[in-house]
């Protein structure tokens, strides 16, 4: 790997020139705290955006935003989406990233999951007609469930289990996406929906249990790696930066094409094998972890590949970040965090 | 046909043996006034049960339950199940039948059709717990969608479109399955889920817009039967006596079966071409009604057939009643209905 091809963003606070005067978008995230929406919210808010971010903090970090609380133009309000509220003043763009997005945390209050893809979508959907505001929902490839098809394009229906340990997540994202698709034809309000790929980079959770985050971890610490099954299922990863352009493309594009209220995939179509991703984060990050083998979960999908022509023909979009270049910021974020997290450690049992 | 082998159903009134003391159940069927729901409140008391119909009336007939509302043991709630609602005293089961069910009447106001799967489960639901009721969910073979195999077994993930004409319907109670299933294993709450095939019968709403209906009113009204497509899509009809067993039979199931909560095909595997129904309604009802073809709705499926080797194993439960024994009772009711129609027609003109 020759170093110019690595990629190195600037994952840390928001670049002073973006410090300027308001140009006058009025932007807010929901979720604006978790993994995508902190990021999204930095990018928003160097561009000139103002960024009102609403988190419950159930996922979602308050480390994702400290940086952030300080900026003139970013505003937190705690808040679960669940429950009904009401906003003042002009909104004009809202991105609905708020729902616990690893099996894990979404698994933990199933019900809860579900309303606040459903309820939230539905409060969300509310103020985007009450405030006339364009609004994007994060949708997911969760949709297409453990799809049939090497490439899921999205005229792909899926094959998602209605009752099984995915199901409030994955029909919890279907049923959200049938309504903002009615609210859109009913009501008029201009929807985007993206249906996001695997994505990974800085501001992950270490703990939230995907493959990234786990492997990293895992192999920084130095314990074993857990691969489910042989480790022969297939996944997409799609850089962060890359996933903000598409969902930010997707959000300005013009209203006027006739498709810009379908959903589209974004995402990167390199495919990994589990074991082939443990491989290069084992070299990566020069670590003797081994691996080893557990059970596969109940519906965990065996492929997962998105077919990004819809994003490429409506938003001259395409990833641009290889998994190795986006893995090298990646792992320097975690290795920042486990080593905040061994200090926090030291400071428990020392303090007095 | 030989004589003996009509199926001659009461589908008047309550028989007057049932009208004995209460035996004690108290039955909750919310879409009581619909089709099913008000020919299973006339069961339901027959075999002694006190009947509470909830309904808002939108696509549930008065009409269905004006022969009950005198009975001691039936009373009738005007209500829209998708807002709260309380209710004293005991109740022992629900049947959730809750939902516009034909194309047309669900796709009035698709987004009161997705609210009624949701919210309408989730305010029964917290009313089974509250009441520690046990609570069958009435889904739908639409959670198949346009189905890729010939023979639908509960295992089939479906082929469901989350944003097309039909989504609301079908990712309602593809959703609502899975509130129920979650709702069953997070809060203990006793839900049976039955995946209902087209069910036809007395007291279907002539102007629903399904395809018996549609079939038998045009031919008894010497207009051309509609066919979409070339009518070679298949569908399975089951007769509503049969449905309702099938139902009752999930309802009644033993708890301690391990399957008792998955969800439960109940419908007649005889499966009929659109142009094969149409020849029969002509025979049965000696019409001289021309065929007329139009194009094919989108996501309109092109088969349907449900296995019911799970109905049969769990609940020693098939149907019994052949589509033409069940289409006499069936063509007797709406020459019924548009006698009266016409009458009241009548009426109307001559009005002083």
């Amino acid at each position: 790997m020759r170093k110019d091809r690595i990629y190195t963003p600037d994952f840390g606070g928001v670049p002073k020139a973006s410090l300027s005067a308001h140009k006058g978008r009025t932007v807010l995230i929901a979720g604006g705290a978790g993994f995508i929406g902190s990021n999204l919210s930095r990018r928003l808010i160097a561009r000139g955006d103002r960024v009102i971010c609403l988190d419950n903090l159930e996922t979602g970090r308050s480390e994702n935003i400290a940086s952030l609380l300080a900026h003139p133009r970013f505003s937190f309000i705690l808040h679960d989406v669940v429950n009904p509220f009401k906003l003042n003043g002009t909104i004009n763009q809202i991105y609905n990233l708020a729902c616990p997005a690893s099996p894990p945390k979404y698994q933990k209050d199933p019900i809860h999951t579900f309303k606040t893809c459903i309820f939230g979508g539905l409060n969300l959907l509310e103020l985007a007609r009450e405030k006339n505001a364009r609004i994007l929902q994060s949708s997911t490839s969760e949709v297409y469930g453990d799809p049939d098809c090497l490439l899921q394009s999205e005229e792909y229906r899926g094959r998602v289990n209605t009752v099984g340990p995915r199901s409030c997540y994955d029909e919890g994202k279907r049923a959200a996406e049938t309504l903002f698709y009615e609210t859109n034809r009913q009501q008029g309000v201009d929807v985007r929906i993206a249906r996001i790929f695997n994505t990974y980079g800085p501001r992950m959770d270490p703990g939230d249990g995907r493959v990234v985050s786990n492997f990293v971890v895992q192999a920084l610490s130095g314990v074993p790696i857990t691969i489910y099954g042989e480790g022969q299922q297939t996944r997409s990863f799609c850089y962060i930066d890359d996933l903000l352009d598409g969902l930010m493309a997707l959000m300005e594009a013009d209203v006027n094409l006739s498709t810009v209220n379908d959903p589209v995939n974004i995402g990167n179509p390199g495919e990994f094998t589990m074991r082939e991703l443990a491989q290069l984060v084992l070299e990566m990050t020069a670590s003797k972890s081994s691996l080893t083998y557990c059970d596969l979960p109940a519906d965990d999908p065996r492929q997962r590949r998105p077919d990004i022509s819809r994003a490429g023909q409506l938003l001259d979009w395409a990833p641009k970040v290889s998994l190795i270049e986006g893995l090298v910021p990646t792992i320097a974020y975690f290795r920042g965090e486990l080593t905040k997290m061994q200090g926090a450690r030291l400071e428990d049992r020392y303090a007095i």
